[in-house]
C-alpha cells in the first residue's frame, strides 16, 4: 500500500510503461451538411477513466467524439467526429496493452449523406436507408495479429442489463464488459454517477452506485492489475 | 440620432413597450432513449438577436434549443427539446408584436421513437419513418385571429440561397426571410460571421459579411422602424 503510495507520487505508478488506448464521448454521423444523428453520452466516464489511468502512469491516447466533458489533463487527445474515423484513430495508436471503449459509438451511419441541404417537399418525407458501421471493439477483439493484451467494451442497457451485457461479452471477444443501465430516470447520461456491473469470463461483478471518478479509479486498478499478471 | 441615443442610455429605447419572441439554437428529436437527430446550429445568431432586441428595450421571450452559445442577459429564456415543444412555447409566449424565428428547427421526427434503445441485430438495419413536425413559422404566420404584426423566418441554405428563401417566404406568409449560406467552407453554423439577405415583399437587399451581432443589431434596428411605422 505504502509502496504504491510513494510510487504514484514519484509519477512512476503501476502503470508506467504501459500505453493505454481510451475512447470517449459519442460520435457524430452526418445526414446532410447541416443534420446529423448523435446520442446523449456526456464523456464523463470516458473522461475520467482516461484520468484515472493517467494517475497511475500510463501513456494514455484518448480518442474522443465531441463531448461535453473536456478531455482530462496529461494524456494525448485525439478528436474524431464519425465511427468510422474513431476506428482509424484506435488503429493508428496501436500497439498498446490496452484498449478502453468507453465511447458511445453509433451502430449505424446514413448510407447515402446528402452533400446539400436535403429539402422539405410538400407531402414526400424523407427516408433514410442505414449501414452498419465499422464496430470498433469487435475489430480490436478480434485481431489476428497484434491484439492489445487487454480489451474493455462497455454496453449501455435499457434492459436486462447483465444478461445482455454477457451477451455482447462473447459476441465481441473482448475480454471485460462494464455494463450500465441507462434507462431514462437513472440519470447516467449526464450525470455524475453510475451503477456499473464488470463482466469477465469468470463472472459479474456488482459494484456498487458511485461516482463515475471512483468508477474510473477501481477499473485502472483492476487494469493495472490485469497488466501486471 | 443623440435623442435615440439617449433614449437607449435611459432604458426605454425605440423597441421599449414592444414584445418579441425569438426562437433560437437546434431542436432535438429523439431516436429511442440514447439516440437523437439534431443539427449543427450553435444558438450564436439567435442570442444576438435577443441581446440587440433587449438592447434597444424590447420584452424579450428567448425560446431555445440545446445551443452551444448561452442566452443573452436581459431576456426570459424558455428552454424546449423538440419542434413541437418550440411551437408550444411560441404560442403560450402571443401575443407578441413580434416573433422572430432564428431557430434550426427539425423538419421532420422520428415517428416511432422507441422506448428502449434500439438494439443491433445481425444483418439487420434499423428502418427509420419520419413523420412532419409542426411548421412554428407557417403556423404562425398564418394565424387567423391575433397575428404578430411582424413575423421573420431564417433559410438557411446550401444551394440558390436567395431564390430558395424567396420561395419559402411565399410559401410559409412571413413578413421576411433572413436568408444565409450554411455551406460547408462559409464557416456560418459556429463560426462568428454570416453573410445574409433579406427578403423582404418588396425585393431583396443584400448585406456584405459581417459579424452576427452586427447582423443582429442591424435586423433589431430594422424590427424598430418595422413597428414603428
Amino acid at each position: 500500500e505504502i509502496a504504491a503510495a510513494i510510487e504514484d507520487a514519484m509519477g512512476r505508478g503501476p502503470l508506467a510503461g504501459k500505453r493505454v488506448v481510451v475512447t470517449s464521448g459519442p460520435t457524430v454521423e452526418p445526414i446532410d451538411p447541416v443534420r446529423y444523428i448523435s446520442n446523449h453520452s456526456s464523456g464523463a466516464q470516458g473522461a475520467a477513466i482516461g484520468r484515472a489511468l493517467a494517475g497511475l502512469g500510463a501513456e494514455v491516447v484518448f480518442v474522443t467524439g465531441p463531448a461535453q466533458v473536456a478531455p482530462p489533463e496529461g494524456v494525448e487527445v485525439v478528436r474524431i467526429t464519425t465511427a468510422q474515423q474513431m476506428l482509424d484513430a484506435v488503429q493508428a495508436a496501436l500497439p498498446a496493452d490496452a484498449v478502453i471503449c468507453a465511447a458511445a459509438v453509433a451502430d449505424w451511419r446514413v448510407a447515402e449523406v446528402a452533400a446539400s441541404k436535403m429539402k422539405k417537399t410538400k407531402g414526400a418525407l424523407p427516408t433514410l436507408s442505414f449501414a452498419e458501421n465499422p464496430d470498433i471493439l469487435a475489430t480490436i477483439s478480434q485481431m489476428k495479429k497484434g491484439r492489445p493484451p487487454l480489451v474493455v467494451g462497455f454496453a449501455a442497457e435499457t434492459d436486462d442489463v447483465v444478461a445482455n451485457a454477457t451477451a455482447k461479452r462473447a459476441r465481441k471477444g473482448c475480454d471485460w464488459i462494464v455494463a450500465n443501465d441507462v434507462s431514462p430516470g437513472t440519470g447516467t447520461f449526464g450525470g455524475a454517477e453510475n451503477t456499473v456491473h464488470i463482466i469477465r469470463e469468470d463472472g459479474v461483478e456488482d459494484w456498487p452506485r458511485m461516482g463515475k471518478q471512483e468508477v474510473a479509479d477501481r477499473l485502472a486498478r483492476r487494469i493495472a492489475e490485469a497488466l501486471d499478471g
